[in-house]
């Protein structure tokens, strides 16, 4: 392809040259989710978190199978339909993908981004559609309270104390059908995004990723303004995944310092999903299904009903593992930036 | 983008459109990889496996690290050229790519296919620059033996017996730049994938990985002749991941079973690697590393000395984690395809 037909703009973005739209999407959450401001907005809401299965593992699978499975309805699609599934959670190996969508039997590419995935799930599912390398793709993360906590923390069983900075990892899953047509339903498109870069301002700790991710979510979101040539007052809002609000202060005087000024229209998922102070979440909510629900019960929502006609969707990833925490590695973050726009 | 534009085949194929090119690749390996027979092509081998750091997992990073600054330099490139990186591991959260990489600030779209992630990141890449979201992307994928037996099994200080179907996980990493336009000393051409859905025949054995992982690479191997209207005798070589000698010949019964007969032109990474019998490494090598230090040492130089044409490179995965294992899941495989063409 000619240097022409390159549809990169400045360092680090995207400006697709067709619509991508998404032509549907669904949501599942657990209990205490559904008892949250957005309870009411989710598509299904889990009587106790285990959804029937056996372990935590299975539950979160669970979660992406349901979730696939909705959005799959709603859009009036069959797995065959689908040309491939951007799909990953933050379990290592991420097996609350490979056992939750296998039966779908849609060629998979997975993705890690930590909790920044949907980002990555939808910039990848984006181009893979505008690139012309697919009609119709689907987009699925997801996390959960308990399987998270196993995999990076402590035992649930520990009764560990959890500092205010310590956010709750949402039990939830988010799918997104995205077509190069727009079809009957559809609630927005993608027109562009913001690929991030690691960042690493030397912070350790587990507990108040906010802070971690916070830097990656400024340089993600600074660089978009520059490559796009544009300001906060071109989006309705600038919407991270789950910095909650210790992060999301670290994060408005970082673009303070670059020359942004973002508090009037920024929202954080982490923050939406719980009442903080009436549900006990600390910081507020985190974790690959934070974004991905909040993205599809309500922001969506917003762009379908023209409440908001565009929207800059930042989900934001801390890069640990249990084994890296537990070396003395530092917590370095990343974060993806989506443009969302009305129809 | 119109429907004319589009460049899938058949169920799951894309052709591309205008050539992708393997401008530079690098790699490094460990010591028990540098003395077995493909030891005189490696670009750099490492005197001990700590490569002078303090964990398994930083010397992973640094292998990622490493790979990365040789095939930089061989394409005369530096980080910056680089639009995006597409990257993982085995490890947990893919730790080794995230402290490997960081340094180099370059945006990154983190992949996971387990061991087939050197063919999901040459995917994408091959879909970014042809679909002209960049010039020019970089791909890296790494494993090393002891932080996957920590991840994956036993601490190695418990000498655990293993059988004689286990494979023995390389050490190693291989980095690949890919350009839309051919750079002197290019090695070859990327013109199509063939992505793969995850196969499950209830396999629950993570020491017999081979056998897990034959029946995806047969489906996608069988998808790919079915979509590309292709046989057998159209490949020089088909080349798997690291199936080792039992996967390999579930493999070929599996595909006579379909009507193809791959027997004559198969080879595996896994089986190339090491010298099975002098090296105590049993069915073969394995990991993320096998294939990328593989392609890049090996297949790459066959085909830019133009001793092959055409090649069908078939990294394969295991989808298990420690988790999933011990809670008594099966071991789901998954394989991509690319095609790989000389010059």
């Amino acid at each position: 392809m000619s240097e022409n037909n390159l549809c990169t703009l400045g360092s680090q973005s995207v400006k697709l040259k067709s619509n991508v739209y998404i032509n549907a999407s669904a949501s599942i959450v657990g209990k205490k989710e559904g008892e949250g401001p957005l309870g009411l907005l989710f598509d299904m809401i889990g009587e106790d978190d285990m959804f029937g299965c056996k372990t935590w593992e299975e539950a979160e699978s669970s979660l992406q199978k349901d979730a696939v499975y909705m959005a799959l309805g709603k859009a009036g699609k069959k797995p065959e339909d689908m040309r491939y599934i951007f799909a990953g959670d933050l379990l290592g190996q991420s097996i609350a993908t490979s056992f939750g969508i296998m039966n779908y039997n849609i060629p998979l590419l997975g993705v890690y981004g930590a909790c920044s995935t949907c980002g990555e799930s939808l910039t990848l599912g984006a181009m893979a559609i505008s690139g012309g390398f697919a009609e119709d793709v689907i987009c699925v993360t997801s996390s959960h309270f308990a399987s998270a906590e196993k995999e990076f923390r402590y035992p649930l069983g520990y009764g560990s104390q959890r500092p205010l900075s310590a956010s709750w990892t949402v039990t939830g899953s988010g799918a997104f059908v995205l077509g190069n047509k727009q079809e009957k339903g559809a609630l927005a498109r993608i027109t562009g995004m913001t690929i991030g870069k690691i960042v690493d301002f030397g912070l350790k700790d587990s507990l108040n990723m906010g802070a971690c991710m916070a830097p990656a979510a400024a340089s993600t979101i600074a660089s978009h303004f520059v490559d796009y040539n544009s300001h906060p007052e071109d989006y309705d809002k600038i919407i991270t995944g789950d910095l909650g609000s210790v992060g999301q202060r670290v994060l408005l005087d970082l673009l303070r310092d670059k020359g942004y000024d973002i508090a009037d229209r920024h929202m954080d998922c982490g923050m939406e999903i719980y009442d903080a102070g009436s549900q006990d979440t600390h910081a507020g909510g985190s974790g690959c299904g934070c974004s991905a629900v909040t993205l599809s019960a309500y922001i969506l929502k917003q762009l379908s009903e023209g409440n908001w006609n565009k929207v800059l969707f930042v989900p934001t990833g801390a890069l640990l593992s249990k084994t890296s925490f537990n070396e003395g590695q530092t917590v370095p973050g990343i974060a993806h930036a989506v443009v969302l726009e009305g129809l």
